[in-house]
């Protein structure tokens, strides 16, 4: 084992840093220098990593919350040995398709456990991940999943209202193998945090039923003994590390000059000269280099007796384990589906899609039992995503598969990415469609990360009535439809719901939204060929009679109408077919042939939808009758609101003869 | 004064709430029951009002966080005599057209001063409100601007994420003349709390500066003794007020089950025997209702003393107060402005969106100095709308008009919407536009309430650069526009920076997001007339020469891009036409006959934007060509992500090329 001193090898993160950032001329220096000593003393001491294996399922899991602080991370992926991680990517820190963007991209390189930049996200998400650990050590044992999250926070994490969520959902559930280590440096892009803030972190924290202290964020063996003492804390900890942000630069350390721009030549050789680096840029002694490389290689052998454990296990064990990871379904999910979509068609269920979803659940949880892992942001009772074997995970019931979030929707939805990113399980968190406005920070991650979870979103639409307009959507199909790789199902009735779970389930690198009613719907498919129609995002539900004069489009609770208004305007002899369009987007993306041949060439297009007309035009055209929202909501019974904005089959009717 | 015991006046409410939600069978019981102790004592003894002007302007301000516990409100304001709010109005809770929505909704309701339902806005709102109040204070004196913002807030208010961003800036703040009431009931949807949170709630907000203390709920002299000391203390003051929900509900009460519905007959009959109400619907005995009326009118004294000292100001300080709350701009704005973009024709600007908006909001607070009231979500220098003339706003300086809200993007939108529903300024704040994602609870807020907040969001595109995908807004902006009665302007150049400026200033019945670039633009516009081309949305900026055959749509950085391809078209003799198009939204909403003049019938169409198609096919249709983004961005220099993109001149040509 090579012997550096500990501030030599906190060096080499602050001059690679420095430097990627001279040399991109855009980028954030303090970070890293502030936070070297930290970062040194947890990968070479404490990290359970192996360089030459990022995807090590028992790896501690490190996340860079501070994901502006980039150039730490990706100084210590080179130091550390990560082989994709060349100094040539650092020297291209910040430029078009080196491994080495603005931001840590998990989706982008390797060894990075999740994306972060926008503030609040990775300490959230990385309670999803200790919430997978602790999960999933219950059901494989400790001797296959026994690792710690750690996380580096900034002072901008902690100001972000996610972070209250996350640390509340981690202090409930005494996830005491997370470690927030909080680089508090007291500093913020305006300037000194006193400006906007006075919150004593400790105490926060300690509210919130963590174990935190304040120590020395320069002193080794104090970070050291905190970490030490966290790992055996039964309560999740933070250490809140008291740094200089820009530590080492003259003129810069201590201010925000030194948060978010290049520190300029002059600085930049003054600090390497204060800290006895070497001026040549991308430089590392070849001593520090190896001792760094032997930190990286430290957890080899850790991972070999992990991989002896392993094998040791039952071969259905195994196997279990590793499609699990991979992000594979059982086929008893498929062949499950399949028996209850024909059991639909025997017996229809005319409920709402929140109940025939809630069906659905029971079929795929006794498919996957202790992988299907759903929860709500205390609307349980309301969303029907709680399968009837499902108990509730809590502190000291890790073996529970149902999660009960509180009202905390934004970091439900991060939770959700970390579960995923983590491996090991489908995750789906619930709320109310609104509430989604709630959660877009965290749902934009999934989308950009392409995680595999399923926003199970019910009350849809001013079909929930009394509650009024704050909580009926009405722009949110739209608003969410628009996220590139964010995929939006909204069935009409239960066979669609139960094709558009198995659609979600099978996207494992992409989020979806599964939009479903409060009120109940009529059953009306008949058919449920294996080829899934919802896959293409539409279909011709109903077809004319005869050459279609009419085309009606219309998604989840609309459908009904639509169906109801063929009917009329065929008794008045308008030939007319009904669309059904569970996924806007996905039609919209259908190769041009598919596309022209759903939609079809009926002179009339007619689009119905509780919702806003944004988007449509594409299908209908702008001179195509919208029979919809055009504002927000109102307080009534669903059965006075849809006759009282006009969404009903007579104003279609009326629209469709008005056109013919 | 009639004198009536304090349990009579209380169950008062508890009986109209039950009956309301028993005859609308929807609705939620167990909080105005739990509160109901709470909110007498603070209405009979403390809350300075007077229920004859609702529109007082010193009045205390009083928001229901929780809002779900509307039927609390709905019965204050009919038993302390508010004109609007009848007997029969509280017998069609939730019906459509009453003034009891599920809901409370300050846009329908007098007497409501703000529209709660998403948990957390509340106190995040009146955060704003007590900000308001204390710069108003400042600046027209004690005399005229002297009154408390109280809150009622429940254990899902304080679940949410905004509520920590919110208790941390009236922290730092020092807001004292904030009071919010917990109602500690301990009791969610989904069940005890305890199943989803440990937070000492106590403690958690005395970590934020915060004077705290746990007390009886139902013990009227401790709820009067603690709002006492919170009056005193020279802290914001949190009352976590022990309650049982659903008080007096014998099998119910204390149970998730009181929480959401109505009690059902026998429930509520026993309820009302066990608290000695009357079994008759909707009764409150005489004495009890002239002693809550006497309440009401308690402040008309103190109302008339304050019109009293308010007819002692002088006539231009009176004025300028009642402009003010009117929410009237000054007519030195205008002028100014026109003066502004004279100037801008004469020596144009070729900068970045963000730079000539910072140009215009230095004449906007030279004409408003007091009432404009800017802020960043901590990134103060790079979203340019601090004028050189503004001070921090801080504890000690509330005088300051620029706010330093720190990573609290959701918090800030909260805010502003309290800064605009409490009167006296017009408020603005800014972040990146990506992360309107973080802010949209609130800003839906806005446009449902109609509150004219300008929302400043830089950084607008994939114009950011280096900051990668994480920060590069790509499908906001049609996100933001599906929103109804949300106004997104997308300014191309300084001239009509300035002018969406002036829209956004003088729309006082809706919020409207400026989206600015980062990266340097050059002036476009060479003329500035009076009728403001951008209040249609869009306008022909370059006719063709001759009959159009291609029309070219864009927005903000786009539009150059537009003008240099509408060059090198015309020097290949294809007539081409540049629309910009600074607002999609507004343009489609505009009368069907202008519309088409706009979009004119140029056989050709082809919109430029460096965001998601989404929302376009209006304007150029299905088969109309989009040059834009079809995913997320990356990090690298701008320079370099426009061709990469292939968002270029040279793109849109030959698109236009193939098409003629």
């Amino acid at each position: 084992m090579t012997q550096v001193d500990h501030t030599r090898m906190a060096n080499a993160i602050r001059g690679l840093a420095m430097d990627a950032v001279e040399k991109a001329n855009s980028g954030h220096p303090g970070l890293p220098m502030g936070a070297a000593d930290i970062a040194t003393v947890l990968f070479t001491k404490f990290l359970k990593f192996d360089a030459a294996d990022t995807a090590w399922p028992d790896r501690d899991r490190f996340v860079l919350s501070a994901g502006h602080g980039s150039m730490l991370l990706y100084s210590l992926l080179y130091l550390t040995g990560n082989k994709d991680m060349t100094l040539d990517q650092l020297k291209h820190f910040r430029q078009l398709g080196s491994l080495t963007p603005g931001h840590p991209e998990n989706f982008h390189t390797k060894g990075i456990e999740t994306t972060t930049g926008p503030l609040g996200q990775g300490i959230a998400t990385a309670v999803g991940m200790a919430l997978a650990e602790k999960m999933l050590a219950a059901e494989f044992g400790k001797k296959i999943v026994n690792h710690h999250t750690y996380v580096l926070a900034s002072d901008g994490d902690l100001m972000e209202g996610i972070s209250q969520e996350a640390i509340a959902l981690a202090g409930v559930w005494r996830l005491n193998k997370m470690i927030v280590l909080y680089d508090d440096n007291g500093i913020s892009i305006d300037g000194p945090t006193s400006i906007s803030d006075s919150v004593d972190q400790v105490k926060r924290f300690k509210s919130a039923g963590w174990a935190a202290e304040l120590i020395d964020g320069h002193d080794p063996q104090a970070i050291a003994a905190a970490i030490t003492r966290a790992q055996k804390s039964n309560k999740p900890s933070m250490i809140a590390c008291k740094t200089t942000i820009g530590y080492g630069a003259p003129h810069k350390a201590g201010t925000a000059k030194a948060h978010g721009e290049a520190l300029g030549a002059d600085e930049l050789k003054a600090a390497k000269e204060k800290l006895g680096i070497s001026l040549e840029p991308f430089s590392v002694p070849d001593d520090v280099l190896k001792a760094w490389r032997e930190a990286g290689a430290r957890g080899a052998a850790e991972h070999k007796a992990w991989d002896e454990q392993f094998a040791q296990l039952g071969s259905r064990k195994r196997a279990e384990f590793e499609r699990r990871i991979r992000h594979e379904r059982p086929q008893s999910l498929a062949k499950g589906l399949r028996a209850f979509k024909k059991g639909l068609l025997e017996n229809p269920l005319n409920v709402a899609t929140r109940k025939s979803s809630e069906a659905a659940i029971e079929v795929i949880a006794a498919a996957m039992p202790m992988e299907f892992v759903a929860g709500s942001a205390d609307l349980t009772g309301s969303n029907n995503n709680k399968a009837k074997s499902a108990t509730a995970f809590g502190a000291k019931t890790p073996k529970g598969r149902f999660i009960h979030y509180g009202v905390r929707e934004h970091g439900m939805a991060a939770c959700l990415n970390g579960i995923f990113l983590h491996g090991g399980f489908a995750p789906n968190g619930a709320t109310f469609l609104v509430f989604t406005d709630y959660a877009r920070g965290a749902m934009r991650l999934s989308a950009l990360m392409g995680t595999g979870v399923v926003y199970v979103m019910t009350h849809d639409s001013i079909g929930l009535g009394e509650d009024g307009p704050t909580h009926q959507p009405v722009e949110h199909l739209s608003a969410l439809r628009a996220m590139p790789n964010m995929r939006v199902f909204r069935p009409c009735d239960a066979v669609e719901t139960a094709e558009c779970w198995e659609l979600a389930l099978n996207r494992v690198d992409g989020p979806t939204v599964l939009a479903l009613t409060r009120q109940n719907l009529p059953q009306l498919r008949t058919t449920a060929p294996n080829d899934n129609p919802c896959s293409h995002g539409a279909y011709e539900l109903v077809a004319a009679q005869g050459d279609a004069k009419v085309s009606l489009f219309a998604s989840g609770s609309e459908v009904q109408i639509a169906v109801e208004a063929q009917k009329q305007l065929a008794g008045r002899g308008i030939a007319t077919r009904v669309v059904s369009v569970p996924s806007l987007e996905l039609l919209l993306a259908q190769p041009a042939e598919r596309q022209n041949a759903i939609i079809g060439n009926a002179p009339v297009k007619i689009a119905i939808e509780a919702a806003v007309r944004w988007g449509w035009d594409a299908v209908i055209g702008h001179d195509g009758e919208f029979i919809g929202m055009h504002g927000f909501g109102a307080s009534a019974p669903a059965k006075d609101l849809f006759p009282h904005f006009g969404i009903t089959a007579e104003a279609v009717v009326n629209a469709a003869t008005k056109r013919v």
